[in-house]
């Protein structure tokens, strides 16, 4: 099963990936993640596709998509997870995962315009991010791997100057409305468990492409540790961590200039594609 | 004006300090958060107190306290802002704040017992903490100024062992329930302007003193700063560093033990004194 959230004028409805038209079927529930708060959400979703007509949706072409979580209480990000991007901004493999916090207030849609205010180093970081689906508490990872909700795609857009001023770099990750997230959330009943391929693109040139099988912390492992110290609940978000390929990364390093279009995308899942626009505030 | 967050059984309620009779007054909305959320808040309450009679409210000594903010969508705090923690960290005057997240899962009541489990290196940090009363996005420090509701006391109970696994101070920083946060909020308009003096003690031992006119970055600095990348909202938290006479800082470094009771006060504001409980979890 495919889910997302789709505006409406100032409000979202929940909908559910009516393949058979090309359509979006509204539930009646604000988000995903408030959907997912039903522990019966699967069955409701699923009956009310089935007794849904074709004229039923919103079509895809029409939808207007909003992150696919606008309400999530906790984005929690591991930094430094593929060997090969580790190896890029040259560390050593790491034995915990690096983690940060994101609010909703940094999320976006997928077709979205970010909007960057004061920075000049703005990078790109194309995820894997996982939806959880119950609540975790000291969880080990068996339990964890069975309560991911699902899969979906995020890019981790990064202010290197903000995120580089001080030692945490909390203030160049948490801009608001940039880091866009979505299209879809889709079940892992729909995948064969060998992972993700997650591509970025700048302009429509590949920059970024890893496979999550290299993750030095899957999915299950990282909402176990999680768990350890604070209570994931349904709804919440992990994003997994970036692929080499980054602009930091490069010899000489690349950021992103005004009406750049970044392309993020994981087969299976769907793609996010989003112009940047990069502006400088008045000075306060 | 004084207010606070009252637990009424599974619930909370927001409530008045009523000085004559040593009560917290009701006021029909859930938590402070909620409460500052109203724009005309303030002379809400007053009505309410000037109507209320002298057994209308629940005694101070009866009286059973939730964090302050309980739904807080927002708490960032700032590390290495007083000069004298600066220099005992090791570290140079900074440019910039240093930043970082917690939920507001991470909060505790002012008189809570907190759990901590799987961390052996617990550790305090006596601050005051800024309680934002409007919505503020790039706004300058004047404006950060006039927005601040009021001010709290809080301290940012740290897992050093975990803090520094890796480079980023998040996952100790953000254990559920081991940030206390109350008992009031103080309203700006009690206070001179002067600042405040910061305590911290471990069993009655005084072990840390500063006073904010020492800060690096004040509160109205601090606010303005986070409000040129993320929006702040009425009801977040700013908790804005901690002074000198960490355990981490002592030679040897000296940190809690099961059963140790810490006690953070600021004149004006009150008092948390809570005890710590280190738990080690089953092996996962």
């Amino acid at each position: 099963m495919k889910l997302a959230t789709v505006r409406t004028g100032p409000a979202t409805t929940t909908a559910a990936v009516q393949l058979r038209s090309d359509a979006y079927l509204p539930l009646p529930v604000s988000d995903v993640g408030t959907l997912l708060g039903d522990p019966g959400w699967r069955a409701k979703a699923e009956e009310a596709l089935a007794a849904a007509t074709d004229s039923a949706g919103v079509r895809y072409a029409t939808a207007d998509l909003a992150p696919l979580l606008p309400q999530a209480t906790k984005v929690i990000c591991c930094g430094l997870n593929y060997g090969d991007h580790i190896q890029e901004m040259g560390r050593e493999l790491p034995e915990y995962p690096t983690l940060f916090a994101k609010f909703a207030d940094t999320l976006a849609g997928p077709a979205d315009e970010l909007t960057v205010e004061g920075s000049t180093r703005v990078d790109w970081e194309a995820e894997l991010a996982v939806v959880v689906g119950a609540t975790l508490t000291r969880t080990n990872e068996a339990e964890a791997e069975a309560a991911i909700a699902g899969y979906t795609v995020a890019n981790d857009v990064s202010m290197r100057d903000w995120q580089n001023r001080t030692l945490q770099w909390f203030q160049g990750k948490a801009f608001d409305g940039t880091t866009p997230v979505g299209p879809v959330m889709v079940t892992p009943d729909e995948f064969d468990g060998g992972g993700f391929e997650v591509r970025g693109y700048v302009n429509n040139e590949l920059v970024q492409q890893g496979h999550t099988k290299t993750l030095v912390f899957g999915p299950a492992r990282l909402l176990s540790y999680i768990s350890q110290f604070t209570t994931l609940r349904p709804g919440d978000l992990v994003l997994t961590g970036t692929p080499g390929g980054v602009g930091m990364g490069m010899t000489p390093p690349r950021f992103l200039t005004d009406g750049d279009v970044i392309t993020t995308e994981i087969e299976g899942i769907g793609r996010l594609e989003n112009r940047v626009l990069i502006r400088q505030p008045a000075f306060h």
